[in-house]
């Protein structure tokens, strides 16, 4: 098929670090060419793909305090878009509800994956307006605040199977990986570390929202020697500091849209301990590859039973379930009944 | 005629204290219900309108960091407007580029009043691909960094003949309203004042992107006796503020678009000594309401000559070239044409 991949222009695809979406976006893309499609990839213009690149902007650009220094290259992909979408078999967005108002009356088949929560208070004013557009969920547990709309499917991210490979033996200590920010749990974490006995490795980015959070609740938390900050890595260092770990925790306490730091873990063998939010029970096999537990409680009790789980089954399942390439086969199959039902 | 006005969201119709746009919306939607035509306003709910008003948002809502959080609004409002475009004879946008793709495709006649700097970097990006949309600048002066674009005309703006009007004596003081910012002079006003023995009166909003600045270079200049700082002021607070005046001073360092403050100041019977950037030579004619002067020095000597010009001859000029009724014809006239052009 002939398909363009639409992606956020505040990072570049891949992502230099941090940046969920990007990341899946780059990852889908050069699934789609492997599998022989035609793929083509708006995107910021420092790059890298296999597809071809129409880069919109010579570099990403993080937001900033401008409404229109913010838009201006978003109006302008979606002008570009548009005047070549008639040469696509299908258009692929990822940028939430941008393209919905325009491409609903340009008559050519586009699917927006949708990367964010739908539980925040501004989701229904827009998104209740185009009932008949087309959307993805990366988790269905995504879809409960929203379940009106027109969902074609849910498709889980994946990833390739080379990005992260188990390194060495574990070590016993505990991991948490992401953002530090309270629905990310991580003070649960630190208490979790401290019952069991085990180091806490902490591989966190600290965003500006954060900041006061940061300061005043987990700068104290990270005094307790059992604590090592790491600051934030990137794909390089993660094998390592994945595979040495006993289990990820993932004590969230929000939405989670669908998280992929636990395919990560799964990745490099490690098993992943969660609290059952969002899509959780969609991603965690419990026993198999890692464990869903009701509270802070249960994951202090979880955490030898996760200690003593079968590493290369984990591994096993991560490629049988969270590649690249059957996230690229699931949408394939998406784009092909949107083109027919046409 | 039937019009619609689309606003934009971040400030109520009027605003409530500082917002140029929204300001003029509300003035020319107010003119144009006087002159006989179905005017409909989109903007915030809680504007004030004699015009047929549609709300978008309960209440205007402030730029926040989240990109998402603050376009949702607008994709929303540009998706309204679109399902209802025929229903009027003309759509008048005041919210930038944001209509450009959507509505250059609708086939209903639309026009876009711009009302920031075209200098900026991110413009010509965006601005370029839209060759075809028909433009009004709220100057001449603000088209010259874009000359190709479709300049459907310049209309500049004007106020209601009543909200502000010469109010007691002159007191020989200067005054000073607005932002306080680099672009806006206000370190030349401190200047002149100084120089000229006279006190400043300063009306001004302190910006939070300029709180730097205004700690750095403004704090101590304001220590000096002479300099009465007032904080922000509202329309019913500037009769008195501007009549009081022996000139408004108006020493910007920037191309700007129009500069209501310098029609507020002739609203008053007050002059404008102004640097000549910008719209300053469209709306200040010399000797007869205000002076334009190149730099500090000749700002210093053209105070007394200022002071001395008759404030009546310059109410009478106001109320000849700057009424909102004016401004409203002219909209009219470009209305038309695009009507007819048709």
């Amino acid at each position: 098929m002939r398909i363009a991949q639409i992606a956020p222009l505040f990072e570049s695809v891949p992502p230099r670090r941090y940046g969920g979406t990007e990341r899946v976006v780059h990852w889908l893309t050069e699934a789609l060419v492997e599998a022989g499609h035609e793929v083509t990839l708006f995107a910021s213009g420092d790059s890298t793909t296999s597809a071809h690149l129409i880069p919109m902007v010579p570099r990403a650009q993080r937001f900033v305090a401008n409404f229109e220094a913010n838009n201006a290259p978003y109006a302008r992909m979606l002008e570009l878009v548009a005047r070549q979408a008639h040469a696509f078999d299908v258009l692929h967005f990822h940028i939430d509800f941008a393209p919905f108002a325009l491409f609903s009356r340009l008559g050519a088949p586009f699917l927006t994956t949708l990367h964010g929560r739908m539980d925040q208070d501004w989701v229904p004013a827009i998104y209740d307006l185009f009932a008949d557009v087309p959307l993805v969920s990366v988790s269905k547990s995504q879809q409960l605040p929203m379940p009106h709309l027109r969902w074609a499917g849910t498709v889980h991210h994946g990833m390739p199977l080379d990005t992260l490979r188990p390194q060495g033996a574990a070590e016993g200590y505990l991991a948490f990986l992401g953002r530090i920010s309270p629905e990310k749990g991580i003070a649960d974490a630190v208490a979790i570390a401290r019952a069991t006995g085990r180091r806490l490795r902490v591989a966190a980015k600290i965003g500006a929202e954060d900041a006061a959070y940061c300061e005043d609740v987990v700068r104290p938390l990270f005094e307790d020697p059992l604590v090592d900050y790491i600051g934030e890595i990137d794909d390089a260092g993660k094998p390592a500091f994945l595979s040495g770990a006993a289990a990820l925790l993932f004590p969230i306490a929000w939405p989670e849209p669908f998280g992929l730091v636990m395919i990560e873990a799964m990745a490099c063998g490690t098993p992943v301990i969660a609290y059952p939010h969002g899509s959780v029970h969609e991603v965690i096999e419990p026993g198999l590859t890692g464990l869903i537990v009701p509270d802070l409680a249960a994951a202090i009790v979880a955490v030898p039973r996760a200690a003593a789980m079968d590493r290369a089954a984990i591994r096993a399942r991560f490629e049988a379930r969270w590649s690249a390439g059957r996230m690229a086969q699931d949408y394939v199959e998406i784009y092909e009944s949107l083109v027919s039902s046409r």
